[in-house]
């Protein structure tokens, strides 16, 4: 009689209930459980409703939305943070918010691993590059790591890998995250982390890798620490510089110092607190070092056109290729995050230099307030922190910042302890003469004429060189022409609002606007990480139901939050398992077994950096692991077999029937059991890894759970999963923050908490959308949308891995290997065509090289399935042709693929086949609704050999710009 | 020391410094000041900062919105409204709230005039109009009024404009405020209305023009009004049902009834309250009377190719050509409201059925509860709105219903006077079983099981048509795929994300992101017309500082915030200048001088509907009025002049010198000045109408004060000044709400008391954004920018006015007339042309015809000018080749433009000039980044011989859709 409003999951679910009906005819199943009781082996289903908190009777957006209103009201976005430690409030331009940050064009494309489809992000992640390398003074910097922790911890791997010494001193004034995250990765790998005052660093015994600085330091100082450099480098230890944007424009760059590598984090330019992430960190070297970068680097390259373009360079750098050599698992950057930087600073170094000059002298202004009042300023030279002695008063103090709501540091060796007697007070742009702060610090407030003493710019300190000084810098100041840029890099670029991006384990489904809003509510966006717990209860009950939802999800018992992304998950997970083994007396636990091709490229790396021994494990002719040579390895090793890592259903597409027996062998010889969670979406609802034996898992919420890529993979957000069959030790220890809700990991892999908090409302309102059936039917449609478009090509391509009944999970891989041989056409030349069909190419050459993998998702409903299809098919035809002489081997749309509008316009044609053929080679591409390719084929080894990556010359760019 | 944190003028005005000055430089005067001295009037000068409220010391944007932040949350939405009369609460989709109201794709684009460019809304307005069609059961619809209540005074002229009889019934139980705006609107025109029950109405004498019947009727009643029907039609009177789109799901539709007419708003289609407006209200009509249609319609065509395309049909009704015959003056659709509705329609017919039964039982539900305590229910056959009869405890309801926060309805001729004994609760889609109504009622649940009585399913009443069955209303039911389509519809139209869109009069300028946000935000969206006014501070304190900021730009003493378009406005303020003439005794007062060229076209139409004589004044070379002749009328109407209507600076351009005195002189004569405010943008900080004599002036809001366009001049706001110079009777008298801060008008323009009032903030926001200075120098920097222009322009094309010292205003004319004989080229060509040069055209043949009037703004920088004007340049050089004879007049890119990509990438190619002269004439165009025009070149006549406006056969939309 009264009927739920609305079913969000019908919203979710691409195929309507008479498209299911004609697949499920298509694939000779008589109803989606047939399909389901003959894909997922029957011995490991789930068999009950998943008990998920408070999904009764709602299901309509706006009442999630509304009680989430009320949760997110909990935190007190109306106290005022000064402080600091990395994270700055910032006046975050709405027009960056609304047109880039909430526009689904720039959050929902992939990783541009086809920079045909991707040169508007890529053009500004290459502005982002410019920035960093600007700012910084260095030669060469990435787009982007996950945040300035992680980024010190990355500087330390470098320096290794540069000169192999396991010894390295850090200042002690660095932040306290940044150190204990430092601390954490250098100690598995067996890197010794000495805590130094610099002017005791001795690099005199040629021992030390390097040194980490902060500058300005965590109390705000600016100091002089050249002869630090010289010391080291005439010792061969390298010197990285953790720094601040917003002073550099101020004060001497790191560059300019002498320092080897310049890090830290770009939130203050323009990206929310947001509870502590995600934010984008920077990190910048020599060019002698470019080789040796970790994460993510834009470069500048060539098209067959021979024009200027921009692709990911250096790619070989990356764990796919290395794996089991790598040092970093680094695989993925916070590219939408910096590019909110970028655009942020494409507002001009005017505008930078004006904030920065702006911070200072109120930081100047109170300093001399504090001064005035009898207090002592324990650093006389400062950009816009403080640090104050407080002579009297404590109390009062307290009592009144309490009062006005506002939040100060307290310094006890980094730990937030009250009635301490020395505070900090981080200003930052949003700062105002009325904030009360002179008030506040018992202090009139310092007189507004003349001089200000302690001036930087009066200083040996001061800045001389220019920033910014590229064009791109100064076209585009105005709000008009700002908006008007990022259309055009936006509209150059293919992303879920086109079609579908049918990528193989990377899950490219629907993220929807009502689980996007709450990201950007003040509530989650405008809190520091490091408040006290009372002012974040919102966030509290938020982590503490996820945290139920997701347990009740996957079958585990609790969950920690503080990994940032899916690679930071394993790291965690396989932390978890040494500390684990460690914690039970067995130390000597150190192999960790993982099938050579069933996996994602990181967990190797991941292993590797928590000190384990990869042990490869062979994978037979079906795609499954081979029991035979896994049992070998695993009874070879069992003294010291530390875990396995498998991923279920596989890469290869498979729900493997034995995944229960091979845990049970595992733990039978000491082992513990690590399932990656990239293919969770194929599982929600219908088998749990809790279940069937899993201790560990990695979510990649911003596959399974709605997070969306941002153009970049990132931001991304990798919960690890405890305590599956086993109890683990559990060390709630950040450095500044007392957990609330979640444990915290055994490792500290990320500097802030609960890591990229702020996009958790994400996952949690899509599982309240979704509800337990609304879960289960998402997982049960993305294996019928996989099934269906395996049925409808397998006549065309082979159909490389399936199940035991013939079906595959929720993704497949083509088989396009025998194409060389017969017509000389690679998985490339395939990829690139389905340009110029409109549509983003699937995982190229992975997990098997020279295939394609195939993941269309639920969201897609079977029209678009359809296209995708006959694309594919008409492709097939196109190499027939190739194959049967018809056509040259060389001269053909799939090797000249893609095709872009220039050559499709151009008054000469001088091709064997018509333009039509060309760009419209099917009835629903259509002129004026076509996706086009922005470049010709990319020349990538050009790029690689000519190195550039930051912003070309004007003259490379168009007369539009 | 401590500046400020930005300032916004910057971000808003485009040319930068070093811009300005080389414009200058081209302009040949020494500085802005010397240009503005030269270009304004001295004698009109402001010689004094405008004193605006708190603008001082912030200008960043985020500090304004919070400040706005604060105001809002004075607005109680934490209330809930069950009030209803024609403004229901609905889940308005997240989605379409993001990905269109809050994407300036979607809300930036002008009318579209250019159909080449507007194809993508286009079609969602005619989704609009089918959507009527199918729901009203009529044959033809339009896209969008203003309001139920307009709609409902449009009905009963268009039954006039068809019988010219000059009674008209109106069934006593329509919403009271419609029944106002009714009243108003005929009584101007001379049309007599009669409130009468609709048993009593008697149409046999014929001297009826029609009926208006509200159904189902202001109380919720649905019942049989046939027997009103049959005998109206039998005695040529016509029907107009006003009605309610959710309750047509369920019951007949108005068509099936026989009516002629039917109307209503289609706010609960998925839009917010916004606190009375905006919305779209639709219109419907059988097709007899199609002619007669107000307001902007959407046909269907083809263009030059044979393609089915979309474009504004039956122009010709619209009061441009009809001027002063006009007897309807609305010039503006709500577009972005109705693209809103239209895209929520999109969803499907289950979904409307589906929440239109849910709507239905709920208010049975509680029907039967209420019955069940034993009160008395006045109408037994309802959709969502139950009268009751309070039979006790009528006191504990109102103090209950405060408690639980719930706004019922109190019924006493429409006005909320408390205590009353009968009560309304209005329900809608938002309801749920614990929103306690039963309780507040004091009744129990009612029974959850077995059949309900009174269901409209089981009643002669219940709708057996289908309705959406069109293709378009099934295929884009996922999240995705609606996603997708509104990205595919934004995509094809030019907006001012992608290039400046120079109409002259209708200042496309920035609207920038900060003034855009509030207008979401819950505090400000979430509220119903009608509450109590102390759950509506936020609002209150809103109007009133901009009623004080605005009243300070313009030199007026107060203002009204009813009007919701310009030409309401109008209409508004020629009736306060009638109503001050009748409150002098003047009654005789009727003739309103209008200049013939320099005027909009809504202004005689405004005047005919204040039953105004509209005698015309002739325009000199120079295009300034006439003064000869204007003395001539003025003094030969002396008697009975009541007003002049003009323009200033006039529409062609030019600050005219005698402003001042020819205000005097009707002054003297005893008669009004209406100064039009479509060029305010001019005028802000230099110089203010009240002070130079006009007495009564509307505002574009949507122009000078940055509401965006919203696809077709909607949503628009249009103030109305009064209290210039003369004292005008103020009549508080909205039929259901007192007035608060505001005046209310003399005449009752449109149904809500504020208009439009939820995107007043986006002018609070700009206003406090630019302060004083910035508003100023926003006015020069339009004038600086336009005299550029022309002066770029000077040497190919004539410049039709300008001042006394050869400067053009704000904006300017070039003369094309001349062409036509020299090469057969018109302005309409250079308008098409211009289109493959990636611009939209300026404003074409008007005011003057075969002309092209050009207005930049201040918004657009040097550079996006210089290519404006390089590319009328290269067209100018284009038309030489044909003047010359070089090439054909009619094989030439003029004639033949716009050139689609279709055209340009077909594999034939047989023009006399190559592809890239026809798509890439100038360098700043390249293939990855222009926008292409979506079709060939229209056939307007074509499409108004064969009339179709609703959605085409599936066949002709392109398969991918």
């Amino acid at each position: 009689i009264f009927p739920k409003h609305e079913n969000f999951a019908n919203r979710h679910n691409g195929p309507s209930v008479e498209q299911r009906k004609k697949m499920l005819e298509t694939l000779g199943v008589e109803s989606i459980d047939d399909l389901i009781n003959k894909t997922v082996p029957q011995q490991i289903r789930l068999d009950k409703d998943l008990d998920l908190q408070d999904s009764v009777c709602k299901s309509c957006e706006n009442e999630i939305l509304d009680r989430l209103n009320l949760i997110a009201k909990q935190n007190r976005c109306d106290w005022r943070s000064f402080i600091g430690m990395g994270y700055y409030n910032c006046c975050v331009p709405r027009t960056i918010v609304r047109n880039m940050l909430e526009n689904p064009g720039w959050s929902t494309p992939y990783t541009p691993y086809q920079p045909e489809l991707a040169q508007g992000r890529l053009e500004s992640l290459i502005n982002y590059q410019t920035m960093v390398v600007d700012m910084t003074g260095l030669d060469i910097a990435n787009a982007s790591l996950l945040d300035e922790a992680t980024a010190a911890a990355e500087a330390v791997s470098l320096c290794f890998r540069h000169n192999k010494r396991r010894k390295f001193y850090v200042d002690e004034k660095i932040n306290p995250q940044a150190l204990e995250v430092v601390r954490t990765r250098a100690g598995l790998i067996g890197i010794e982390i000495f805590v130094e005052k610099l002017e005791r660093m001795d690099f005199s015994c040629r021992d030390f890798s390097g040194v980490l600085i902060q500058y300005p330091d965590t109390e705000g100082r600016v100091f002089d620490f050249s002869d630090v450099i010289e010391d080291a480098h005439t010792h061969g230890s390298l010197v990285a510089c953790s720094t601040d944007l917003l002073a550099l424009a101020l004060i001497k760059s790191p560059g300019e110092l002498g320092c080897d590598i310049a890090l830290g984090s770009s939130q203050r330019f323009g990206v929310p607190l947001n509870y502590g992430g995600p934010h984008a960190a920077f990190f910048a070297v020599r060019n002698e070092f470019k080789r040796l970068m970790p994460g993510r680097m834009v470069g500048v390259t060539r098209d067959v056109h021979g024009k200027k373009v921009y692709r990911l360079a250096l790619q070989t750098r990356e764990q796919h290729i290395r794996r089991a050599k790598a040092t970093s698992n680094i695989c993925t950057a916070q590219a939408l995050l910096a590019n909110m930087s970028a655009m942020f600073a494409v507002h001009g170094p005017q505008g930078i230099k004006h904030l920065a000059n702006r911070v200072h002298n109120a930081a100047l202004l109170l300093a001399h307030g504090i001064h005035k009042a009898g207090h002592f300023l324990v650093h006389s030279n400062f950009f816009d922190t403080i640090m104050v002695h407080m002579t009297s008063g404590v109390h009062d103090i307290y009592r009144r910042s309490g009062e006005k709501k506002i939040n100060l540091r307290i310094y006890n060796g980094g730990r937030v302890i009250p009635l301490n007697t020395q505070i900090g007070v981080a200003l930052d742009e949003t700062v105002h003469i009325d904030n009360n702060l002179h008030n506040k610090l018992k202090c009139k407030s310092a007189e507004l004429g003349g001089k200000l003493e302690g001036n930087l710019n009066d200083s040996p300190f001061k800045r001389e060189t220019d920033y910014l000084t590229h064009p791109i810098f100064h076209k585009y100041r105005s709000e008009t022409n700002i908006v008007r840029y990022m259309k055009k890099l936006e509209n150059k670029d293919v992303s879920l609002v086109h079609s579908m991006i049918p990528l193989g384990s990377c899950t490219m489904k629907l993220n929807a606007t009502a689980e996007m809003e709450p990201i950007s509510w003040r509530e989650f966006a405008n809190i520091h990480p490091f408040v006290p717990m009372d002012q974040a209860r919102g966030y509290e009950e938020l982590l503490k139901e996820l945290d139920r939802d997701l347990c009740e999800i996957t079958g585990y018992d609790s969950i920690c939050f503080q990994p940032n992304s899916g690679a930071q998950g394993e790291f965690t997970g396989l932390a978890a398992i040494k500390a684990y083994h460690k914690s039970i007396g067995q130390h000597q636990r150190s192999v960790c077994l993982i099938p050579t091709l069933c996996t994602r490229h990181t967990n190797p790396a991941s292993a590797q950096m928590c000190g384990m021994k990869v042990v490869p494990v062979k994978v037979d002719k079906s795609g499954s692991v081979d029991v035979v040579d896994l049992q070998r390895l695993a009874h070879k090793y069992s003294d010291n077999l530390s875990a396995i890592m498998l991923t279920y259903p596989s890469t290869n597409g498979v729900f493997e029937e034995d995944i229960r027996e091979t845990c049970d062998m595992i733990h039978d010889l000491g082992g513990q059991v690590y399932v990656d969670g990239a293919n969770m979406n194929a599982q929600v609802g219908l088998c749990r890894p809790g279940d069937y034996g899993s201790d560990v898992s990695h979510l990649n919420l911003h596959k399974t759970f709605c997070i969306p890529h941002g153009g970049a993979g990132g931001p991304g957000m990798g919960p690890n999963w405890g305590e599956g069959s086993t109890w683990y030790p559990s060390l709630p220890t950040h450095p500044v923050v007392p957990p609330h809700g979640s444990i915290l990991p055994h490792a500290k892999p990320t500097g802030s908490p609960w890591g990229s908090a702020c996009i958790l409302p994400i996952s949690w309102t899509y599982i309240k959308l979704m509800g337990p059936k609304g879960l289960k039917e998402a997982s049960e449609i993305a294996i019928l949308n996989a099934n269906y478009m395996a049925q409808r090509l397998k006549g065309h391509y082979d159909i490389l891995f399936t199940g035991k009944n013939g079906f595959v999970a929720h993704e497949f891989i083509i088989d396009t290997r025998g194409f060389e041989a017969t017509s000389g056409v690679e998985a490339v030349d395939i990829a690139k065509r389905l340009q110029d069909y409109g549509f983003h190419a699937p995982t190229m050459s992975w997990p098997v090289t020279n295939t394609l993998m195939i993941e269309p998702t639920e969201s897609e409903d079977k029209d678009e399935l359809d296209r995708f299809c006959d694309a594919l098919i008409s492709i097939r035809n196109e190499i027939k042709e190739v194959e049967e002489g018809k056509v040259d081997r060389e001269l053909n749309m799939l090797k000249l693929a893609p095709h872009t509008l220039e050559t499709i316009s151009a008054d000469q044609w001088d091709r064997p086949y018509t333009r039509t053929q060309a760009a419209f080679p099917l009835p629903y591409l259509k002129p004026d609704a076509k996706m086009w390719p922005a470049t010709g084929r990319i020349d990538d080894a050009y790029g690689d050999k000519n190195l550039v990556c930051t912003c070309p010359p004007m003259d490379d760019y168009h007369e539009d710009d």
